[in-house]
């Protein structure tokens, strides 16, 4: 997608260093954040430099093809990338693709694929999701399931900016999305990017907007999707499934295929990645063009804090996927992979 | 209740003067705010100097009681006192009571004992709401209703504070409250003042962590209740009311009978106050020792910010008041009144 008008992918490769957009500065700054080796780039995904699901996914194909590169052990490189973020299945899926190279060439080769492949999905979820857009459509979406979460075109996003692209008025309300603020960030500056009518709302305020009327539909994205149905994604998604659910409200879930896990079982198989707990008790944003922190919380008392939280497939009435969009369940799911 | 040892309530008058824990600052910094006349007293109701339902009711009180010391026209007063925050149904309640004085003496009287009331009143709701709360519960709220949102004691934290003294071990989840996230500067401090054990988390937290088994029950506070006990409460409360219903965890509401308002029909009849969206794009709060904004969101986005939601009376398993628990009909409010 564009960025003044320039055409940029979240992450790519180029003389062998992994270029990233450097993703906790935005909306503040835009700047490119280089990784010369895979023990670089597997530190910008641990410090969420990058984040989403396909972004993370295609960074760590990359990764791998570094290891290649440099001659380093595969297996140990794999190792290292698969301990940054223990829920992203993307992550998973492009380093056990990448692992079956038999040499350097053919890994760039795989890596480079997995971000086409990834912005491919991303642009057919797009068509699919936008059938289930009406005119005048009032959309809530959690996080940052945007192209900045993927290579291109994003999950969650991709039918909103399909119907805009085909006329379609939306409008998006885009929770904050604490701690991190993804949706005030990120998916509120990618908004304005494509010119999408939206505001931002706090977290506390979607239910207030689904019991007045204001929501018709909610798309969320997700970082692992297991084989039941289950959906796991930024927390505070479970929350606004329950919220659609008691207000009759459609709940999707936009993912890639490769964000499908089989061999989960269901959610409570998923691993939930607890972070530390400065994200809850300290703000990160800009002071005088300066980013600064400041501290937000009594500083005595203890944070907890889960990054992302399991939506059962009961809650969820449709996956958008590159292949179509399906009710969520273990034989819609296995379908899915059979084609 | 103290702070550093010493006993302090959150609104006092001396020499004409009312004293006002300066709230926003928080737990960064403690100051007392002087308020010379009405005038300055609404205003630092209007941007939140103090806030929390029977804080507001208490100040409203000797705002009104400054206005007849002064001379002023007291329906004046009322108008200009009335107008700072819509929601908050102790603040009508206050004015509406010192209205009715004679001279100043009386409505000096009368403001002293509206305090009074609002400090003793809560001190009960610990005492009735004490029972519900089994050793080692864990109990979610969200916002303040803590003593800093009333004279003395509080709503929510009422109850708790009473268990911690009688022996019963709770923890507590303090729900962060974006925008202006009273629960993890003020709740936090709270109750880390008083040596309770708790964890502060982000408001998307909370329906994980009841999905996940580890909440009991959830209390909350309120700004209004209805005559059919609908509840209007900080936003986020309705939110946290419906994880409560489809998590099987009782949701109770503590607030003293003064927060009732027997004309206001329904949750539909009260007016929900838009506030700034600065709240929502920039974040307040302490960096090397001084108090700076930090600007957190897409500065081109703009943001919606309702302060409370209604939460319907269906949701609320009991009404927590000074006289006693009740579920949140018609006729068990009628008689509440009828006492």
């Amino acid at each position: 997608m564009n960025i003044d008008g320039k055409h940029y992918r979240t992450v790519w490769m180029e003389d062998n260093i992994i270029k990233l957009i450097n993703q906790p500065l935005l909306p503040h700054k835009f700047e490119i954040f280089n990784c010369n080796n895979y023990i670089e780039t597997a530190k910008a995904i641990k410090t969420m430099v990058v984040r989403g699901a396909g972004a993370i996914g295609a960074t760590a194909g990359f990764a791998m093809a570094q290891a290649f590169i440099a001659g380093q052990d595969p297996n140990e490189a794999a190792e290292v990338i698969k301990n940054t973020r223990p829920t992203a299945q993307n992550l998973f899926y492009a380093v056990n693709k990448v692992l079956k190279a038999n040499n350097k060439e053919e890994a760039i080769q795989i890596a480079k694929e997995i971000a086409d492949e990834d912005a491919e999905a991303c642009k057919k979820i797009g068509e699919h999701g936008e059938q289930l857009i009406e005119n005048n459509h009032n959309i809530l979406t959690h996080c940052n399931a945007g192209w900045l979460a993927f290579v291109d075109w994003g999950s969650a996003l991709s039918p909103i900016y399909t119907a805009k692209r085909k006329g379609k008025n939306v409008f998006v309300y885009a929770d904050e999305t604490r701690p991190r603020c993804q949706g005030s960030r990120l998916t509120a500056f990618e908004l304005a990017g494509e010119q999408i009518p939206h505001a931002v709302i706090a977290d506390n305020a979607a239910g207030h907007f689904m019991k007045e009327g204001k929501i018709n539909m909610v798309i969320v994205g997700s970082d692992r999707i297991a084989a039941n149905g289950d959906v796991a994604n930024k927390i505070g998604t479970y929350t606004k499934a329950v919220l659609a659910k008691e207000n009759n409200i459609p709940f999707y879930v936009a993912a890639p295929t490769s964000t499908i896990d089989p061999n989960t079982k269901s959610g409570k198989d998923i691993p939930i990645e607890e972070r530390d707990e400065s994200e809850v008790k300290e703000m990160f944003g800009l002071n005088n063009n300066t980013l600064s922190k400041v501290s937000i919380a009594n500083q005595a008392s203890q944070a907890k804090n889960p990054a992302f939280d399991v939506t059962p497939a009961k809650y969820v009435k449709g996956i958008i996927t590159e292949k179509g969009i399906i009710e969520p369940n273990e034989e819609n799911i296995r379908n899915l992979f059979k084609n």
